[in-house]
């Protein structure tokens, strides 16, 4: 049957890119549908109970500061929040939490359920409607046909799902889910590029079968507990509990070569490529021979559960290896399994054949997100999808594309990333991938984004206000320290001693001596019994955001010289960066390539300069000679952009 | 592999049935292992979120007063509580809850979770281990081989499961989870008597669509809030909400009528049958064509969803006409569907291939319980799973099976009904099926097994001492109102007028007195001043028990006398329900027998009396010759048991 009402966007999928796709549509005013073939699944962390962690934490951040729903679902589901490399630089500084995966869930299904313009619907989706080139709707398992006139797809690993345990294999989307392979054989048939990635995920263990007497614990940080959400609020969190550390040893090592012989992976069962970050543990003694012992971190599942992820032991060895493995580290001599560990095998998709909005290039209206497009990690899947349901509901309105620069987001790293570089592993993010870094930053993610945000309707009211108070309250510190004066007449010397070291020689604004090592902003404040506090920006006033302000602040203060340069370089960087490239240019033709380069800029068809000088095997010299057979040919719309040049 | 722990028992399969069996062995302190496809599905309500009702109510109880989960999680998880048939005897009272789904399902694994001697194991089970004629264990999807002395299967829909809506099928379990083909087919070959049945459940309702001022409210009991289990508290109880009321019209009707040519039921599609007592509203609406409408009870699903269960519209019919259907009601005129309606067919085994104790009698140590028998209902599967696990239990031990009576325990009707009389449709649980119902009533469940459930070691401390106490209260206070006196001397007329609505003519002990009607123990207790009261069972020494020693008292005042008869009655008829039959009886030889007769004998080999006569086709007549047969060659251990028969 053809369903009587039809949809602007359609979402296939209810994992991490799937939710926050359907709930950026919905935000954005799109009649929104999202298929699922179990509502009770509906937000289900697959793997393991953690979000958050450097370079993904900071995605998690940009896809709250878009309003999306990762950060404040962990906020009321963390367990455990801990800030990453709180001793270095702010650029590297990330956030995880442990998430009880029930509340998670519930949290999830809860923003799914409450948000407006969003229907949900329970069925496997079996096949896409395709009108010419374009798409127009899915077809669920019993045959409804929904229209809709853009669909994102989020299969996650259910695309002809594989799970290998040992040499056993069988077919399914994840452990007790079916697969999905109607749909699978549909996306071959409609010839996109496809291939295979696995991935993996460890034993469970029954918690009241450790010994954590022998075990090293690792809580949290408690004063204060961190929070991921700008709109989060520590008393939101349940109770904290810690995670445990135990190490693999030879005797684990011995065990796990003693399974080569009977690993699907070494034998050649598993066709795809498992994620090198994030190896199984089989791989980690494989290519690491030399090491002695590996840390293992054995994370609660939940406040309401005995359940343990042991996060280091992914791994699709057999299971009489697996029950070894684990019994050979101390505090697991009398471990339980409760559910083996296992690979899985999924079909993805080449996303260099995506347009830059994550469009499909061959479908118009269909727009991938999450490990089909060859990703690894809830955080990337999350900022996939809400950027993906936020192209499909630009689609729909008929705007262009929204597409934030590498200078601007995460996002845009990843984004940029899988359409001009591909994948040949699951991808997940690092910092590392970030040229821009120093402006890319966790604590500023909402000042990066919330208003882009705000324009394409994703954030609502309550988050604009927040946001528009603190933006003011950091804009009227900063300039309220930048004309306030100290001189050695009117900072007593002593004084001068407690908080900055020495006593000050000339005069200097608060916002210099801020910049300042070891200067915080408290202390200034507090200098000389407190003549330079301030209402404005008194806990009193700003509430819960009052630590958010200074923190912009002295981070403003501190890092200005940094950025500053920075965005120099990305200014000049920018204009090439973002220079698009004729759509009729004929790459073939342009003599003064080598063959292999025309061939690849053919093949790709870069939109800007940017991506086509990060396609592999596409060198600056060849970027330079394209820019000069560009000027000279004239290209239409481009020479007069090359012409605005700066110097 | 074979995995190297060995187990006493094996439970197949995680929803009612298999929880409570797991729960059950290892209470016994049997070493368990519960294997189950997804340990997320632990506890999962498949269809109606609400538990009892009347019949099913008593079988809660029962399970409660065994020491069993069902009842003190629905405390735990129950949204609204309702007395049913509260204005009639309380042998036909019974509670029903509406349950949230989610603290439902938090609230089973809790306490699988924390049982000791308890194990959980995710993973599929294709194969069964057999040795001989004896079951020996379990191998999983990937080939892990568990030992174990018995095997409990309790395979809900999931054995060749497949799925109907209209002429659209597919294979699963249930929706959104695989089936279990595999094992089925390892359940033929072993050549157990199978046939098929089927269940439906409606299609799900997002609750935000829904325009409840056209329907009626329907509140619980809110004053007091009932509870399930005897360990029960009020206060356990989440926040209680309404169900709604609305009905089918002629235009519902014709609907559905137009929809019977595509219908998996009338057009030869499902072989199994349905359950006749829970029809699909197609079945509803062909079976009683005259009927102008239909209630349907719109039943929130939980606290923290909208989505709404309309009980009452069970339905296979296409998915258009679901739609249709749903919309043509009041109140549902715009109604989003959540998730399709469907119907299930699933393999199940005629239950008179078990023995008593549900072991089956081809495979030693093999025992079924739920679905798998022939019944529906999580009631009726809670409860056989309770029986399958003590049984499987008592078999390790090397004891004789527990099989509580007809006159004991709705269990005992459910065992005994199911292994005499077989299936021919889902059995559910009516107060009508049982002959001995005024004393197998909810409020003395506890009465009436947990003695038998302390002797089994199902009982624990907690709940043993709280038993004892109101025992002996119910003992004591009972002895003491027979042995209290009142006369015309000393109750004044006025005082007796009030009470007892007349002044009393010769001495009576307050016993007498309660069992007038209308006559309340409170009263009695208020009367002349409250010279009749007593601290032993006032609220403030029983605490929590005081209203359930009261309502003992009184019901065991009021209905003495039905009671008693009906004992007397049970007296008689015990000694031919239990006298054993002897195995190595040739029911071919016995020629006073009609052929049809000794056929139906031979082919059953009813272990009592009791069973001969309930097994269809054998007439009261026929049970007397098999006696006087039995007396004449005075089968061994036979004659001896009849000469001590009574008077």
């Amino acid at each position: 049957m053809l369903y009587p009402e039809e949809f602007d966007v359609i979402v296939v999928g209810g994992g991490h890119a799937g939710t926050e796709a359907a709930l950026a549509a919905a935000r954005m005013g799109c009649k929104t549908l999202l298929l699922t073939h179990n509502i009770e699944t509906l937000g289900q962390m697959s793997c393991n109970p953690s979000i958050g962690g450097i370079g993904k934490g900071h995605l998690v951040k940009e896809v709250d500061a878009l309003g999306g729903a990762m950060a404040i679902a962990t906020d009321e589901a963390g367990i455990q929040f801990r800030i990453l490399n709180s001793s270095k630089g702010p650029a590297v500084r990330a956030t995880r939490a442990q998430a009880d995966r029930v509340l998670y869930k519930a949290a999830i299904r809860a923003r799914l359920e409450n948000q407006a313009n969003l229907s949900l619907f329970q069925q496997a989706v079996d096949d896409l409607m395709v009108e010419g080139d374009r798409v127009v709707g899915a077809v669920t398992q019993i045959g409804i046909r929904f229209r809709a006139r853009a669909v994102v797809l989020t299969a996650g690993t259910f695309l002809d799902g594989k799970i290998h345990v040992g040499l056993n294999h069988y077919a399914a989307g994840r452990a007790g889910d079916p697969p999905a392979v109607s749909l699978s054989a549909r996306l071959k048939e409609l010839k996109l590029p496809q291939g295979r990635l696995k991935t993996g995920t460890p034993p469970r263990i029954d918690g009241r079968t450790i010994d954590f007497s022998r075990c090293e614990e690792q809580p949290g940080d408690l004063d204060p507990v961190p929070v991921f959400s700008f709109m989060g609020q520590a008393r939101m969190h349940p109770r904290q509990v810690p995670c445990w550390i135990t190490h693999t040893n030879e005797r684990t090592h011995e065990i796990i070569r003693s399974g080569f012989d009977r690993s699907p992976m070494f034998t050649g069962k598993i066709e795809g490529v498992g994620p090198r970050y994030c190896p199984s543990v089989e791989d980690k003694i494989n290519r690491f021979a030399g090491k002695e012992s590996h840390q293992i971190f054995l994370e609660p599942e939940g406040l309401s559960t005995h359940e343990f992820y042991p996060n280091g032991i992914s791994t699709s060895l057999p299971f009489d290896v697996q029950y070894e493995l684990v019994r050979s580290m101390p505090g697991l001599e009398r471990a339980h399994i409760l559910r083996p560990g296992y690979a899985i095998e999924y079909d993805y998709f080449d996303p260099r054949a995506l347009k830059s909005s994550f469009e499909t290039r061959q479908i118009a209206g269909l727009f991938f997100a999450g490990q089909i497009n060859g990703t690894t990690g809830y955080e990337e899947a999350a900022a996939q999808g809400l950027f993906a349901g936020v192209n499909a509901a630009l689609a729909c309105r008929g705007e262009p594309a929204w597409l934030p620069g590498r200078d601007e987001a995460y996002l845009g790293v990843l984004v940029d990333d899988l359409i001009t570089k591909g994948v040949t592993e699951p991808y997940r993010m690092f910092t590392s991938r970030a040229e821009f870094r120093l402006q890319l930053r966790e604590d500023n993610a909402d000042m990066r984004l919330t208003e882009a945000g705000r324009r394409l309707g994703l954030v609502d009211d309550a988050r604009w206000a927040a946001f528009g108070r603190k933006r003011d309250a950091v804009s009227r510190e900063t300039e309220r320290l930048k004309s306030t004066w100290v001189n050695p007449r009117n900072l007593p010397p002593a004084e001068s001693e407690r908080v900055l070291g020495k006593s000050i020689e000339r005069e200097y604004s608060l916002l210099d001596l801020l910049r300042r090592p070891g200067v915080s902003h408290a202390a200034l404040l507090g200098m000389d019994g407190g003549r330079y506090a301030t209402d404005a920006v008194s806990r009193e006033t700003l509430g819960e955001l009052h630590d958010a302000v200074v923190e912009q602040v002295e981070i403003g203060a501190k890092y200005a010289g940094y950025i500053d340069r920075q965005k120099d370089e990305v200014e000049r960087s920018a204009y090439y960066e973002k220079l698009r490239l004729p759509d009729e240019l004929d790459y073939m033709q342009v003599s003064a390539l080598s063959i292999e380069v025309r061939q690849k800029l053919a093949k790709h068809r870069p939109e800007t300069l940017g991506q086509a000088s990060r396609i592999s095997g596409v060198t600056p010299a060849a970027i330079s000679l394209l820019l000069v057979h560009l000027k000279k040919t004239r290209s239409k719309g481009f020479a007069q952009a090359a012409s605005s040049q700066p110097a």
